[in-house]
């Protein structure tokens, strides 16, 4: 316990008492959202800037103890979950330094909240477009950390690609400033990117150059019962042709989330019946009003017989609701327990397969348990949820294992946006290419010789 | 000469004789096209497979040897220039083995031809939308190899964004294999953006799965003369909005780079006066064709007294002939010697004050000076050539140095989409922030302890 005194000594006398939290005062931090993760920090530390971080570091480093950076606590895979660790809140370091429309660009401290972002560049008609249901307490240093994926992917693209730099306190203690404004900058390997997605294991994220898009001036949305999931994929290839791309969520919503839907939130009103496939649509337009494109796309869809029933938003109030009835889906999610969650990809001509092979091998090794299905179905990125009949853990690791197996066998990911964190690790021990996982622990060794940067996540050790 | 001579035998046996070329048969890899760089490889490797390119790793590390991957050997560099080591060209592997329409991807070997991949994806009436002037004989693994920009940035993101995929042969031979085609997959570290713009440094890439788009059906072009860089700035912005973000190249001619064209290509026919600014203008609509909202945009701009003069192209003819206009640049630069070729990024609000304060230092330091601009506006991305009124090293050296230290001061790079290669490496060691030098030399020992791949390039040595 000395080590572990004198840090705090040391970390009091730089932050400042009041922002080095011990005892009952980490317990915000000691639990993730879900209840699924547990773990005691030592201590959290809240500086108040990246030259405070680098000394945090340092200090860690002396007394070799682990870290662990922690935004707005809303992952979904125990990324920081550490026993005793010191936790870096990022908290206090949440401002949007500065706007440059010009430039369509921002620049925003590591723990800048989505939302904030969100209604700081609107007021430019500007658009971060990284969005999802945590929004109003996501971090911006953990959302690039897990390279959170959310809904409108399919038009924007995945987080790192909104990301033009960062800036990052390496495990010794050192600034990283790759805070990069350009669009293109081929000046030596791509740091940036490895960071992103590292989960805290290679450093942590400061800061970070947001690039900023036109925001959409027009908005068409609907909710449509599809008839089956090839259905669904040309009705999204025939409105990302009629629109010109402008197809912003497409979100696949199956009878079992209409259903938990109905049963958790009876005041979410459901437009017309449950059926087996219902598809949310939100369409933006910069330069025209797309309500009536949907309208026109959506008969034809109805004419080809891949559309059974279909509402299209009136107004904004609608669009709203529409939204909700899929933003829900995490409160909806973590109601009951034993729960095996997946956040699974894959290629879009092989999402189908994936789901009748789950079910029928599921059927077999646990006819009693139900299945939860919400899907961002542009980018073939599959949220399932088992909840199985027990909760002995080599059941759970076996429909896990099972689930997995389908995924890899059709060239999919066991991970496509949560992240690695302690979830998943077996996941990559089987599946994860053995090579790329030398390569990865070649390179956290080279960057974090020591293993103290979110010890234990992302990577697992060496058989 | 012994463990070459060895080596080259036993590369024989592996390739078979007529696929290790050397002596006068490596003549035609031992320079690029520029003639600016020169190099003799000790023998030129055309393995037929990923297993074969392992093979040669594998026997290169035996026998102490360096490689270097080469494609179409396009670059600009000096990425390939290597004295005495063994060139692994990935000529014979060349196949585009799969396109996969549903799933919107293209899996090639790194061979494959830029142009020969367009058309195979063209029949499907999809779009691998990088594309740049060396597309004829630029190959998938070099353009990845240095991240290739290009002409439609603006619209489709950088190369990375454009790849799902990549197999990589290693430093000690052993294949990484991800050959990933999700849109979404976080299953650890991001490896794929380590190895794309490595040039080489850190393995060979032996093949790809490419993102594919659909292809636009209507195209609008049109050259306009305008009355300034931020006039082309608001038109720029001015037709993203009108045509809800259509933009597919937006490359910026001023009056230098209409001068030389008009001197070397008088063929090329310019449709009105050489002004002191022009923008060619490329527009793809997938629902709707733009011709008309390009005439609107311009027309309202010649009224905004921002555009002075242009001219819509009113068929494909017309349409190729502008693109000629533009894609003769690298033709039309490399008429003369001595020259200083920078290929840098600027943030978009950077690019007019970099070009008048390079103008006035140059003036400074050599009055007789020419220069020669043309850029991808849109992504602040500016080729500019200098033809200093003498050759001496330190001369050139000192334009280069005073030109990057612009561009360090208005948050640019020195490398927007060329890479490094030999040219750019005594600007990374001047101007790339030295912790990221650091990180990236941490990286390259960890991958490449041996330094034999493509060794001395990308990643100056430490001081």
């Amino acid at each position: 316990m000395g080590a572990m005194t004198d840090a705090i000594s040391e970390l009091r006398a730089a932050l400042g008492a009041s922002n080095v939290l011990t005892g009952t005062d980490t317990e915000r931090f000691s639990r993730d959202w879900t209840g699924k993760w547990r773990a005691s920090p030592c201590a959290v530390l809240r500086p108040g800037s990246t030259a405070e971080v680098a000394e945090c570091v340092r200090i860690a480093a002396r007394h070799g103890l682990a870290i662990v950076p922690v935004g707005g606590n809303t992952g979904l895979v125990g990324g920081t979950a550490n026993e005793g660790a010191l936790m870096i809140s990022l908290e206090r370091m949440a401002a949007i330094r500065e706007i440059r429309p010009e430039a369509g660009l921002a620049i925003v401290e590591a723990g800048a909240i989505l939302s904030d972002v969100h209604d700081a560049v609107a007021a430019h008609d500007l658009m971060f477009p990284l969005t999802l249901g945590a929004r109003g307490s996501a971090r911006i240093g953990g959302l690039l950390s897990t390279n959170a994926g959310g809904s409108n992917v399919v038009r924007y693209g995945p987080t790192r690609g909104l990301v033009l730099g960062l800036e990052v306190v390496l495990a010794d203690g050192r600034v990283l400033d790759l805070m990069s404004e350009l669009r293109k900058d081929n000046s030596g390997y791509d740091l940036r990117d490895l960071f992103i997605g590292a989960e805290g294991t290679l450093g942590v994220i400061t800061a970070a150059v947001l690039r900023l898009t036109p925001a959409p001036r027009y908005h068409a949305a609907a909710l449509a019962a599809v008839t089956s999931l090839p259905a669904s994929l040309r009705l999204l290839r025939r409105l990302q042709q009629a629109t010109d791309g402008a197809v912003e969520a497409f979100e696949y919503m199956p009878r079992t989330y209409m259903q938990a839907l109905a049963t958790h939130r009876p005041d979410l009103r459901q437009p017309f019946e449950i059926h087996d496939h219902a598809i949310m649509i939100d369409l933006g337009g910069l330069s025209r009003p797309l309500g009536d494109t949907l309208e026109e796309v959506l008969a034809e869809a109805v004419e080809a017989g891949d559309v059974l029933d279909a509402m299209v938003a009136q107004n904004e109030a609608q669009r709203a609701h529409i939204w909700e009835m899929r933003e829900t889906a995490a409160e909806v999610t973590f109601t009951r327990l034993p729960i095996v969650d997946c956040d699974v990809a894959l290629p879009l001509d092989g999402v189908e397969t994936f789901i009748d092979r789950m079910h029928q091998r599921l059927a077999a090794i646990d006819a009693a348990a139900d299945t939860l299905i919400v899907a961002h179905l542009g980018d073939g990125n599959i949220h399932l949820t088992v909840y199985p009949s027990n909760d002995a853990a080599d059941h759970l690791d076996g429909i896990r294992e099972m689930i997995d197996a389908i995924v890899v066998d059709l060239g999919g990911s066991v991970s496509a946006e949560h992240g690695i964190g302690l979830s998943k690790l077996a996941s990559m021990s089987r599946h994860k290419d053995a090579v790329a996982l030398d390569v990865m622990r070649a390179i956290k060794g080279a960057l974090d010789p020591e293993n103290r940067m979110n010890p234990g996540k992302v990577v697992p050790a060496a058989k």
